[in-house]
């Protein structure tokens, strides 16, 4: 083996809410780690849509399936920070669209300035969810529509 | 563990030829895998500059210190059929730019719906090898200048 | 002929303010469909530098030439329940930029899911309107220039 | 109505092969079209991996259904004196990504400029067509690999 | 020579902070231009992180060795209207990605359209700063991280 | 003044043909550059449609007008020789879309890598010229098509 220690891979976020997207990359990404650690990012000065607490509750649901190899944390600060406390070595990131590519990248390679030994790892978004974007689902939710098509099945909010 | 087999990747390009940016990504991926398969793929229809046999050669001299955790194979026909052949469920790709990752979507999508098992996973590029470009460097070749700046240290073709 | 309703599109926005891009893709999508709906979405939460009173009335005397193929309309909630409301199945949005087009293609996805029946239909701004935008006018206006140049000839606001 | 004559659009391009994501443009065309005429450019410089013949008898297959809505017809020369030939004046085209914007942005402008009188109609591919590309379908076929999926059901070639 | 004049470059920003990307432009643009005005732009509406005094004392120190041929000062109003009142003919700005070339379009022509006189200047930033960018560098704080690593040698805030 | 030395600027390309993009960049380079030198890469295996000796006299007649500010010259080998041969540390490029950046930002890195004293100085092509485009204008040639509309008024090949 390459290495004797479990393999764990922080996939950081504000989930808000958390997408048929985000589910599909963590269930891929079981294949590859050990342990996928879904780390809810904590923003004072970002107000959030759902509560951090039923969104974390509505995340333990769609992964109770997963024998503990999902958990879910919050943190606050640095996302390098909350990986070395949770001995991640492995960022990981879904990849959409080239705007998204774009961002990711800049985030990346600024982590990795900061911390060279942690390495983001992309995976793709499946066809079908490409276009799945918190933001727009937040809109319809606001507007009044029904988002259930872009949410896990079991998450509840 | 999440899987009692090793994890094998394979990387695969033309290699024509095999860069910086392309060690690093090797590299890089031995973190994650227990070996990488480095695929070049052998197209009848489209002419090399560096042949097939020097590029292999090449790319084990960069390698022969990873302990035979890197293997130099040629492959014909498609990359996910070479990946079953090599029992690979990875394959590893960098990505450097946003034209770069709409391209390789469309590669890794298409892969992924031939053979749904077969997961495709992204490094990126190192900042200082963002630009680095195996036809840019063919071209300099062509026009006789020294393009060893963006060569492996070992790479002698 | 293919259908025996009338072709109604929807075009919508926040318009804040209409420019001369808008204008365009409103005329020439005359061509095609048969009444044109401008729907001035209306949003709670997100403040207007134009009011939709003035924006309304401006856009009214923009279009006062096309005998009532033009209609403008300001609609709650969702674009897609405002298309079922005025018996349109057509969204009608102009493209500027690769930017642009990433940003329309999750909206129009998202729409479709959740209303297959409605499509959505792009056409090109002019490329002497491709850098013309509602928010670096705004930001002109705000910064006491004249923006007069990227906005339609009758358009008093 | 807005027009008394029948609408026609163009749907040109190579279509070597033509895949599921054109099938899937033409059929959505219909609605807002009377007639959609699918024009395979006829490219002395180029040469095919299909040829014209059995590209425009696969084609009339998928489209057997549509009574005579969809024609299919071989073109040299320029898109828009094509269209003129045929008293067209739309252009259709599908968009998938921020790539093929880009591209297809130069080359409606140019018509544009060109016969102004002549517009470009955009429709997205849908999310699941989107990495579906005539060009990655040929190089499937040529390593000996299976593209039936990408393909339309009827379209034997 | 082309121009008796003194040729002047207004580089524009908000600066929040100014990085390391910021003053490789500024160097590089020394050797064609004889001056370079950095314009802190001053906006009511957008709150700063870093105050503009404290911005401006910062930038001071870095360029204190350039024997006054980089002068800092703050503008409210158009860029194009400081321009004017500086005597300069040139806007300088820095290119990293393909987002930022989008916008960076938008706002260059949008001048030009107002201001056909004046010109704007693209340098790229170099490929080890790429990723460096004022927005994640205030994050990065805001979390309590150390980001000197992006920021002057001279560059006390 | 920042430098005695005259201030030239090599714009290289293959220029096949050289549009009326071409022309606007260079023209505009004039108020920021002494000289503007034309390099036409010659390139034996890449073939022309337009021989290297009509387009050298097409351009040169575009420019009589110059007083010799702008000089066309062939030249074969790496740009970067070219410019040091010519005294040039500038090389000018214009700019028009995002996909053309991502090309132009590897090449000019590349650039710099092998030759850190030259600095490449991007302008944009104007908003009516964001389409042209030399491979869309020879199709349009061998088409039988006018493409007159694209190029200088004095370039007659």
């Amino acid at each position: 083996m390459s290495d004797d220690k479990i393999k764990i891979a922080v996939f950081p976020g504000s989930f808000d809410p958390f997408t048929i997207g985000h589910e599909s990359v963590v269930r891929r990404a079981l294949d590859m780690f050990d342990k996928v650690i879904i780390g809810i990012g904590f923003n004072t000065t970002k107000s959030r849509f759902f509560s951090i607490e039923r969104t974390t509750e509505a995340i333990q649901r769609v992964f109770k399936d997963t024998r503990g190899r999902v958990e879910i944390k919050v943190f606050k600060g640095l996302t390098v920070d909350f990986c070395k406390s949770e001995n991640s070595r492995y960022i990981l990131r879904g990849l959409r669209t080239a705007a998204d590519f774009e961002y990711e990248r800049a985030i990346a390679q600024t982590n990795k300035a900061m911390y060279p030994e942690i390495e983001t790892v992309f995976l793709l978004t499946l066809p079908q969810h490409t276009y799945v974007n918190s933001s727009i689902i937040r809109e319809i939710i606001k507007q009044g529509g029904d988002a259930s098509l872009f949410l896990p099945r079991d998450y509840k909010i």
